[in-house]
């Protein structure tokens, strides 16, 4: 086997490397330094600036809780804007939901877009679904001058460094709010409770601002650093509204019992966030139905 | 700071680094190769035959997990055999339940508790406490001399390579059952649902033959290849019976919610384990007390 390795160079203390067999694209684009590696275990796996953001075996972890936790919350979501997310992932995620009538892809950089049309063949092309909408633009700026309203929205962003910091930010929240329907929901990629706490409690903060029923919730990527990566979810519409609600088709990672149990959080994380912890009775019992 | 990394080998494919300040031990016993490093975000990290073991920052989400939930599940735990666990992380917890008579830690290597009781301070030397008795032999060796029953054993074991894998094998399974009262539990550190899902498969077939209620249950601990670790629960007593039980005092990782989030499994993993999910109706409705 080769012996080459790949490092994810997000943390200065921390790193995790991937055997790789082949580079299939090293390219400095004007906006980011896109590799792409062939994994004897992961499949195709895609870095941006150093730092892993997807492999073909397990992103559905990623995908599936950051797409379909707001979609079964929310009573009937029609218009959704993803930020970032230009991987068409989420995007592959949400279309499987026939409520939705537009998806609004808002991506900086447009060779993310081909290079994942390209490698990430199991998305089935979603960009080609005449409810999606590509835009190729900085997300401040096109919050900033649109006037449309949105159901959900996902902000399936990088990591807070770079041309991504100022997204994780009161500004960029409050415009993600001014932006959201009534009982709308904002759900956000919000990095790793071991190694992000400080970032965490402070989104939450900003989130207990903006809506009656902020959580955090996680799933499990391997490939992430720690092994796992959180979501801010932003709403007056509680999470535990979609407990329960029927599925859009068969799921690789989410199920009932983990969609529940990715709003545990270990005590350590709880006691800093200050969070509540969920009831554990039935759904019907605990919310008779939308907020 | 510092530019030196020590790496986990366990997989040739996946790898986990961390940056270390300085090595505190390095040595070759009869048995391994231990070392120890001082972290800047770990603490002390402990590594035998090249694989993490633990460290000091995120080892209560181990054994706590490993220890509290077959303690809490279990409705008088006297004596608690603990398989390897020479650290004395595991026994720590379990000596914090007042039931506790008797722990017999059967450790291969004398070295390991020598070493664990200078660099791991916050474990508060378990071994001295009176109920502890330590045996320094190989637990296959002990379980076929022994006649002795334990309410529970946790097979607290480094990965299956070495002088550990003939520990995960249906023959010391059933040794360990044998060594157990009619309701007593077993739980076994068995490894990481998305590198080692056929192994899990294959222990878990086991399980069936030995107990009624076996099942397999996580925990996120992100120094681990994966960023987390499994357990598997073999008793004729439901894991549910732990829930709502009081605690021994306060916990780092372990609460009610994250109790029954651990068994929790990705759809991925519950469909090749062929594992029904569990009742999500609360504890008293579906569990009325033990099978």
């Amino acid at each position: 086997m080769s012996d080459h390795w790949v490092s994810d160079e997000l943390h200065n203390f921390y790193r995790i490397s991937l055997r790789y067999q082949s580079v299939l694209l090293d390219e400095q684009t004007e906006f980011q330094h896109i590799r792409l590696f062939n994994t004897p275990f992961f499949g195709n796996v895609l870095l941006l600036d150093g730092v892993i953001q997807l492999t073909e075996v397990d992103n559905a972890a990623y995908h599936e809780m950051i797409a379909h936790i707001p979609m079964l919350a929310h009573p009937h979501p029609r218009r959704i804007l993803i930020v970032g997310g230009g991987d068409g992932g989420a995007l592959q995620q949400v279309l499987r939901h026939p409520s939705v009538e537009e998806v609004v892809v808002c991506e900086l950089d447009r060779r993310v877009v081909e290079v994942c049309a390209e490698f990430f063949p199991a998305f089935g092309r979603p960009f080609d679904d005449s409810r999606a909408h590509l835009v190729i633009e900085d997300a401040f700026t096109y919050l900033q001058r649109v006037e449309a309203t949105f159901d959900l929205i996902i902000a399936d962003t990088t990591d807070p460094i770079g041309q991504a910091e100022k997204l994780f930010s009161a500004p960029f929240y409050a415009l993600m709010r001014k932006a959201l329907s009534p009982d709308g929901i904002i759900v956000t990629q919000c990095e790793q409770m071991y190694f992000d706490a400080d970032l965490i409690k402070d989104m939450m903060d900003v989130a207990r601002t903006l809506a009656r029923c902020p959580a955090y919730y996680h799933t499990h990527v391997p490939t992430y650093p720690g092994g796992g990566i959180g979501f801010l979810y932003i709403s007056d519409t509680p999470w535990q509204n979609g407990l329960g609600k029927p599925y859009p088709g068969p799921m690789t990672y989410l199920n009932p019992q983990i969609h529940q149990a990715a709003f545990a959080l270990p005590e350590f994380l709880r006691r800093q966030l200050e969070a509540p912890a969920y009831d554990m009775r039935p759904v019907q019992e605990v919310y008779s139905g939308p907020a």
